[in-house]
């Protein structure tokens, strides 16, 4: 039902994962498909902004996982009809439904592609992107199989949807060549006139055939029979139409007499544009098998720029075809583009930096510097990082929380590990208020800010949140605060007394040293609970996230950061690591938390209104998961830290890919949890692919699972390879350099390296040589 | 195909107007149901809210005109099934659709009601709402037509949708006898979780008897067949199954053993709820046959309470029918509930209040006086008028716009008129800002703020709008003029002129008599543009809805209120009709302007966005159009007025509500224009019941054609017949007396009246002597 092939995945059924698929990007676009041809598609004018609309007037909001598919969901369809008796088929699936013959559905890294089989007719799909414009491109070829002549129509329909209460209608342009949908982005305030005067109101379908016929208007084409058996496809030919404030479609009609094996191709541009020369340029740039080809290769050399710096070879494949084809790419996705948002989160934007600082440093350098930039002047981090000027701190980043400057030490050491760049500590950093300071002096006082938002006690004050978001109730009287960010701030000022100290400044470095001690103490003296960590204190002084609790008793992330910031002794790791295992583990991963709640907690806040079944209610939620992974190659628990890895992926056996629903070409935000009180859904993909998971994925592959990190001008080695694994083979990138690794189990007490013939007196190589290859083969206990 | 009965509309075809409804409302709910099965319901908590939701995060909005629906729309369905075949139909129509061998669907004031036969089975549906809670009451029957023993099964279905991206769950609850969807309505901001806390967030699908089987998760009851064909129903029963953060939906199966002849009856209650008290508490409330019929009668009552104060018999049935059975309900509709906003906008408001002077007088006046309680200190009315404690205004109301003024003593008026209520404007009233005026003082502010709005040429300012909303660009920068507002100013001067005097406020009245003159003067000398007057002068001093204007060259409103305000001479009129006879006229009534635009015209504004087919632009706009009448009616041009009213309501012959789309039981806000440049579209109804239109149709009614006004202590008799009449009956309602009106043409010069066999001196009736019936012989040239 699901294999890999090349460097794509292919599925054979259309319905058993119905909401499997893939997604494609660039730079002002993303577009998500499912096997069965719905799509959700943005683009940036400069917020997010569609083409292709639902039936109804749809809310603005972020993106939503686990997106509710129903008849009219926008999607693109491609309906074949035989001429002579009228018999109908849709692919890829929806909207006629029913078996076919054949159906194979693959996700490449720079298209989607779709063969689907029946009436003794083949229709092959293609989507791809160009990279500088906003358009799908799109082929199809249908080829007569059945051994005699065939009149066939088909239908490539496009969701266009209700686009406005304001003006909708669309008509086919000869002059044009497709069809033109026509709107205004509604509103009322004048203000809004003046910002929406740029926007692309309309929506094309270009044509680089001319259609036989085509319809524009979803009721006349729907008709009676509704969009699985549509009116107007039992006609001849479609009627030619047009709508007038009615909702507008976009379906044009190929008529073809195709001799046996005979095969007919055509090439369609579907996307936004604001006027009439925009469309005509669209169709100039890209509406030709040329550009059609040209597009995919250059979305190939993009592609080819967020390759990464890893290629793995180990025994387990499907692992291996995850890391080696897929993480590097949606780790580039999410740097490159800043998940399509204006505005990220601060904690988003350092983490999806962190992930670049392997793909692209020089776009993860700009970055962090871009942040510390907002910097406020009491050294906080604001909630949200503006990407363009006029762009507003929107949904949750209006909500006020305590984490950011958290991320801060954290994401650029792994920065300054990959490229020993210690130079971006001198950068000056002008903010808003006027002042300019180094990056260094930014983060020592965004690491004083940590310090001081803290009680009586010690702990971090949590206000309207931490990391965790939703759990907005605990503090917002001002003295409820976080166990995790208490931990946190703990391992954030120990990664940086060290930077400090690196830097030769013995004396910040032993304030900060001085202050992780502190948050530890304060930690253990007031959040401990015997076998875990508290989530936290609230402003009414009620600990919760504690063996008292019957609801949220023991939450992930308090753990795994004191693992971080040394608060917890060996002896606690060991009563901590049984109850994880015990409360929170799960076949498809560790759970954020346990029990879920199932109902609201007043003085906790609003993840406790997601209550069973709901979706981050204790869900594997793989962010909080990809850091206990992390943790637990610090301590060096390697079993336990590849067993969750690999849960992230989906499989490697069918029974998994169906209980996930996803092809295993992306990690999701998250896994469904409450394993225990709701097993029907438990394991289920949230198909949301904008995650600051996967840049930790890949630095828990290379620096824990592979063991190669950058360290001072060096490459460390320190593999940790699972105990099931007799060995692997690595080519890893660094500085310039590569590395050609293999590793081997063997009869030793310590890792050792042999590089290049010769054995290295210590497990790294120092002084790397920008385009030498290295051979190094490693031996491991 | 479109019959009345009795006191009904009956409609025999789903296919023919797809979209025609009909709705029903009580105090805390609205409910608008199309003939096929199609709902949009809305109840107030205080603000509006839903309890069927779209599939999708459904934007909120204000109510829109010409609703698109699409296969997962709000609905509420009836699946029947053969047990023995497997066939499947449903009622009223969606989602199945196919022909059926029957099928009748009738509105009544308080239900709506189909018959449905197929298979040899009838289903019956009726839907009811009780008085004073949020539900609908939902009956069904089930006969046996076929003459042999059947073995069927029954789904009612109804749509929950997706409710919360934070939570949404369904399960059937034995406890509660019934389907209970849970959910959390999302919030990110702290303060919102506070609003939200007593929120109806529950759905419930409540059955007085319990079914055989159910489902409560949308995926699994349609699999792969689709909502048109569900994969469930094609099993013996529904799987029972839950709904965890998915798509709830509310199905029940019952199964039937149907000897010939046979029917089975059930009952059903669907609406929101806060917990599971209030669910039990509406079980027990409602769900019986004795609370049925009690709600009906309670409905019949309240229905009776805005049953208004004319009955007529004419030539024309079915005007008679409208007037007699629909206007008033319409009229109380929007008096009672405000259209179930809580911030009506202040001219919405008075008009609908307006309308309550003949419906319920008393809440007319605690209205009138309510919304100049929230008059500013410059004189100047807010946007909107708030209802409650904590509404905000929203929408429309954020734009400034100049005319709220204008509406009190032209709306006032009529309150005077039918009341002879001179001390409401003794009443004092207390404003925000703390000052303590009487009504009559607070018009007088108001009626000054107007003459003082306006430039050095005496025109008024537009600033960001007039009542024609969607014009913001016209003023914004704080110079451009109405001409409309310009003329309507005058109008309310004019009025308000002889209420002073009528008081014996002889400076007032000459000081706002001679603002009159001003304003007329105004008008005339830099708006009249030779055959009509102009709409307006933008910002940057062009002239606009004039000859030289290729779209928007004529507006209907600038003419109808400058023959009411006194602007136009008889010459100037003549002109005027003819043009607007020529380039408004159409068989749906008179365009609000023509042509329309085809582009933006940026000096304009919002309207002119409306390109070609869209709502507004260049449509019979039904409150544009009454004023006309009205206008007419006021110059005696009574064949034009009488066209112009009876164009408002659809019918009589089939063509026409073919055409419009619509039973003839409301008068939507517009009819489709652009008659010329659109044929196709034109004449079809928004289907949107909410206007302005209503109250000023009642008042055309009774003070233009019945010319039964109520006039200082008396009743003033002027009937204004058109030609082919040769004469009609009126009863007519007026201060506790009832008037029993024959009117019929005579030779006589003007009207004459005997009034209980005795001739009166002029035509009208003073000292109303009330419990009394008069009854008048009125004989009319």
């Amino acid at each position: 039902m699901l294999h890999p092939q090349d460097d794509r995945y292919v599925l054979t059924s259309p319905t058993a994962m119905p909401q499997a698929g893939g997604f494609l990007w660039n730079r002002r676009m993303m577009i998500q498909v499912t096997c069965r041809g719905y799509a959700t598609a943005q683009f940036m004018q400069p917020e997010p902004a569609k083409y292709s609309h639902a039936p109804n007037l749809e809310a603005k909001s972020f993106m939503q996982p686990e997106q509710a598919y129903y008849a009219h969901h926008p999607g693109r369809f491609f309906y074949v009809k035989d001429e002579e008796t009228g018999e109908l088929f849709s692919a890829p699936h929806e909207p006629v439904r029913g078996g076919v013959d054949r159906f194979e559905f693959s996700v490449g890294p720079q298209d989607l592609r779709w063969t689907v089989e029946k009436l003794g007719i083949r229709i092959e799909l293609t989507l791809t992107l160009p990279l500088e414009d906003v358009a799908e491109l799109w082929s199809f070829a249908v080829t007569n199989l059945s051994g005699r002549k065939r009149k066939i129509s088909v239908y490539p329909y496009f969701t266009i949807g209700y686009m406005s209460w304001m003006n909708q209608s669309a008509e086919y342009r000869h002059d044009l060549g497709g069809i033109v949908a026509s709107s205004v982005t509604p509103y009322q305030k004048l203000e809004d006139y003046f910002k929406n005067r740029l926007f692309k109101d309309k929506t094309v379908l270009l044509c680089e055939q001319a259609p036989d016929a085509w319809e524009v208007n979803q009721s006349a084409f729907e008709g009676e029979g509704g969009l699985h058996a549509p009116s107007a496809v039992n006609e001849e030919r479609l009627a030619c139409g047009d709508a007038r404030y009615e909702t507008p479609v976009g379906v044009v009609q190929y008529r073809f007499d195709l001799a046996p094996n005979a095969q007919e191709q055509r090439r369609l541009l579907f996307g936004p544009a604001f006027d009439d020369a925009e469309v005509a340029q669209l169709r100039t740039r890209h509406l030709s098998e040329t550009a059609f080809a040209a597009a995919a290769r250059e979305q190939q050399a993009y592609q080819k720029e967020g390759a990464g710096v890893l290629s793995i070879a180990t025994p387990d494949k499907e692992f291996d075809n995850f890391v080696n084809r897929w993480l590097a790419r949606q780790v580039f996705y999410h740097g490159d583009v800043n998940r399509l948002s204006t505005d990220p989160q601060t904690r988003n934007y350092l983490q999806d930096n962190m992930g670049m600082a392997y793909v692209k440093p020089a776009s993860a350098r700009a970055a962090f510097l871009h942040a510390l930039s907002q910097q406020e002047p009491s050294g906080a981090m604001p909630d949200g990082i503006l990407l363009f000027a006029g762009a507003e701190l929107k949904y949750i980043n209006q909500i006020p929380h305590t984490d950011h400057c958290v991320w801060l030490p954290v994401c650029l050491r792994a920065y300054l590990d990959e490229t020993g760049d210690d130079a971006i500590l001198d950068e000056q950093v002008s903010a808003a208020d006027g002042s300019t300071k180094s990056a260094f002096e930014r983060i020592c006082l965004a690491m004083d800010w940590l310090l001081h938002k803290r009680d009586a006690r010690g702990l971090s004050y949590i206000e309207q949140g931490d990391w965790c978001d939703p759990m907005n109730m605990v503090g917002y009287k001002g003295r409820g605060v976080s166990g995790w960010l208490t931990v946190a701030a703990g391992y954030a000022l120990k990664l940086w007394s060290a930077m400090c100290a690196a830097r030769g400044e013995a004396a910040l470095a032993a304030r900060f040293e001085a202050g992780v001690q502190d948050l530890n103490r304060a930690a253990n003296t007031h959040l401990w609970d015997g076998a875990w960590y508290a989530r936290g204190i609230t402003d009414d002084d009620v600990k919760f996230g504690v063996a008292a609790d019957p609801e949220g008793r023991i939450y992930l992330n308090p753990q795994s950061w004191s693992f971080l910031s040394g608060a917890a002794s060996d002896d606690q790791r060991s009563l901590m690591l049984a109850q994880i295992d015990e409360q929170l583990a799960t076949p498809y991963g560790v759970q954020m938390f346990a029990p879920p709640y199932s109902k609201m907690r007043d003085d906790v806040g609003r993840v406790t209104q997601k209550h069973p079944g709901s979706a981050e209610n204790g869900a594997v939620y793989n962010h909080a998961a990809v850091f206990y992974i992390y943790s637990l190659y610090t301590i060096g628990e390697t079993e336990r830290a590849f067993d969750a890895l690999r849960k992230m992926i989906p499989g490697p056996d069918q029974e998994d890919y169906l209980r996930r629903g996803q092809l295993p070409v992306f990690i999701p935000n998250y896994y469904r949890g409450a394993y225990k009180e709701y097993p029907r859904t438990a394991g289920r993909s949230s198909q949301l692919f904008n995650t600051g998971t996967v840049a930790w994925v890949y630095r828990c592959v290379i620096e824990g699972l592979c063991g190669l990190r950058g360290d001072g001008n060096g490459l460390a080695v320190a593999p940790q390879l699972p105990a099931h694994w007799p060995g692997m083979s690595v080519t890893r990138h660094f500085r310039g350099a590569t590395f050609e690794v293999e590793i081997k189990r063997g009869a030793v007490d310590q890792v050792t390296v042999n590089c290049d013939g010769a054995m290295l007196p210590a497990p790294r190589v120092d002084n790397i040589e920008p385009g030498r290859t290295y051979r190094l083969e490693v031996t491991v206990p």
